[in-house]
């Protein structure tokens, strides 16, 4: 099992980027989905997308054909599973989906192979609690796409094996993903919690008009975000202060301190708040160019995920 | 006036770095410094940097010596001060000092000259309160260095000019800094607002032993900050549901309200939970080499900048 084959169950949007992200370590990946023909549209749709990895050099030195040939379509989920060592799945983000989901995967995955849910929002312990092999089941859940933006929240739930836990790690490492782990689960993971954190500061600097939206966007984008794209906001502040982190939280922990205290009460989001941001976004993207903004965010990721290999090869990590 | 001639008063790290900031805009910059000497040190240091960032064309197209032929060393205040139309004061964050010299900056500035201060944490009530000229100084913050991080947090005390915070952003947005305009001061600004709101999630979900302080930072680095670091928090929502951010709203402000009911609590930072994370942070970074990964930072935030420059040329801003 020092290679692993992997399942991935619903080839969805994260489906299929979670095939690049395994296949282009040299997995062997098997597509399944409930819907007829979607796990081939699928194929097709990721083989459309490994040129320009390719040409970007996001393949790990393997050609486009290659990665293909280790991902294969299974016409029934005992085929997919038949083997598996992983299992991703990525089916939708409905509890009884997956609360009935993960029996079925239990009962007919091998003894040994994992089962991981890309889950973005439920707790590991609300789908697996009645299965009987339980201790093997847990969340890794990406930020998407995963075969462009590394990180990956592992959660166990109360009664997931730290065995389980150790081989996931192990496995995304060795893959190239960045895993998260948490001792223990908790709403929101670590990711959305620090999101939410920090989405409930920008809402209510906009209610309460000290700046536009697009400002806070600058505020980040030309500013912090700069810094966090490539140290995280603990390194950040080790390194702004003489001393590092202990020195920083004696010069600014009071002033965070005044700050947090005006950071209590929350704003709705929806709303009249809600339309007065789409507003202001409309302003820079109109709202029937959502999509085509998409493909623009996914191109700047890839270039982005380019720059930071580059970045880590000549500067280091 | 359409150039403008800057004045920099203080020339420490913070007043050298928005020297180049000017000058490679081709607007004259005055540097003046009260400490013997400092104001010399300080251009041969910029002159030191000049290639590095020439070689990574972030000099705006002009050469080192062209740059380096806009800044001078003013010997006096008033020399400095004389014909300036900008004051970019970078003095030390005392209260007292500041109080002390805007009192002397308005007295000896020209009568249109705008007074900014880059202070990080001081309201600009605080310090120009009973200044004759006080219309005309804000607060203009910089994210260290100006010259590679292009957001400026622009800051109106309740009796600042509205024509002054406009003739400044223009200056800023002339020179290709990106300014960040709050309609009234507030403390932490918008910056260290939105930073201090993560942080305080970070410190909790490591006081807590949910997760440790380096797999916050992959979190980040290699999760949600490869986002902010082109589109801010809010594009980066807006762009995460297929109706945008009412879409957005609609489908997760539920989540984000469940997990601010556990965010409510401040953990103390300094103490053993700033030793914990000094510990973790020493297994990656032993502390003797701080000023070192300070430099790396540095080196990484000129290949961010060239990258974002060439990104925003090929596929968009």
């Amino acid at each position: 099992m020092s290679q692993g084959r992997i399942a991935i169950v619903g080839t969805g949007l994260i489906g299929r980027a979670w095939s690049i992200s395994f296949a282009r370590a040299g997995l062997d990946v098997a597509l399944f989905d409930p819907q007829d023909q979607a796990a081939a549209v699928a194929l097709s749709l990721v083989a459309g997308n490994l040129d320009d990895l390719d040409k970007q050099g996001l393949l790990r030195g393997r050609s486009p054909r290659e990665v293909l040939g280790h991902i294969r379509v299974a016409g029934a989920l005992a085929d997919a599973l038949d083997g598996a060592t992983h299992v991703q799945e990525c089916a939708p983000e409905s509890l009884q989906t997956k609360q009935e989901l993960y029996v079925v995967l239990d009962a007919a995955a091998a003894p040994e192979a994992i089962l991981c849910s890309s889950t973005s929002a439920l707790l590991p312990s609300a789908f697996t609690a009645r299965v009987t092999g339980r201790h093997r089941c847990l969340v890794g859940h990406p930020i998407n796409p995963p075969h462009l933006v590394p990180a990956v929240e592992l959660v166990p739930a109360p009664w997931t094996s730290p065995e389980v836990v150790e081989r996931t790690r192990s496995l995304m490492v060795s893959i190239g993903q960045a895993p998260v782990v948490m001792r223990r689960e908790l709403d929101g993971f670590v990711v959305n919690r620090l999101q939410g954190a920090l989405l409930q500061e920008a809402f209510r600097l906009v209610a309460d008009g000290i700046v536009s939206a697009a400002d806070v966007d600058i505020s980040i984008k030309k500013g912090l975000g700069l810094r966090w794209a490539f140290m995280g906001p603990f390194e950040t502040i080790d390194l702004n202060a003489p001393g590092g982190i202990v020195d920083y939280i004696a010069r600014f922990e009071n002033m965070y301190r005044t700050i947090a205290a005006s950071q209590e009460r929350l704003v709705p989001w929806r709303g009249e708040l809600a339309q007065r941001i789409d507003a202001q976004r409309a302003q820079v993207l109109p709202r029937d160019s959502l999509g085509e903004r998409q493909n623009w965010r996914d191109r700047r990721l890839m270039a982005l995920a380019v720059h930071m290999r580059k970045a880590e090869e000549e500067h280091g990590a």
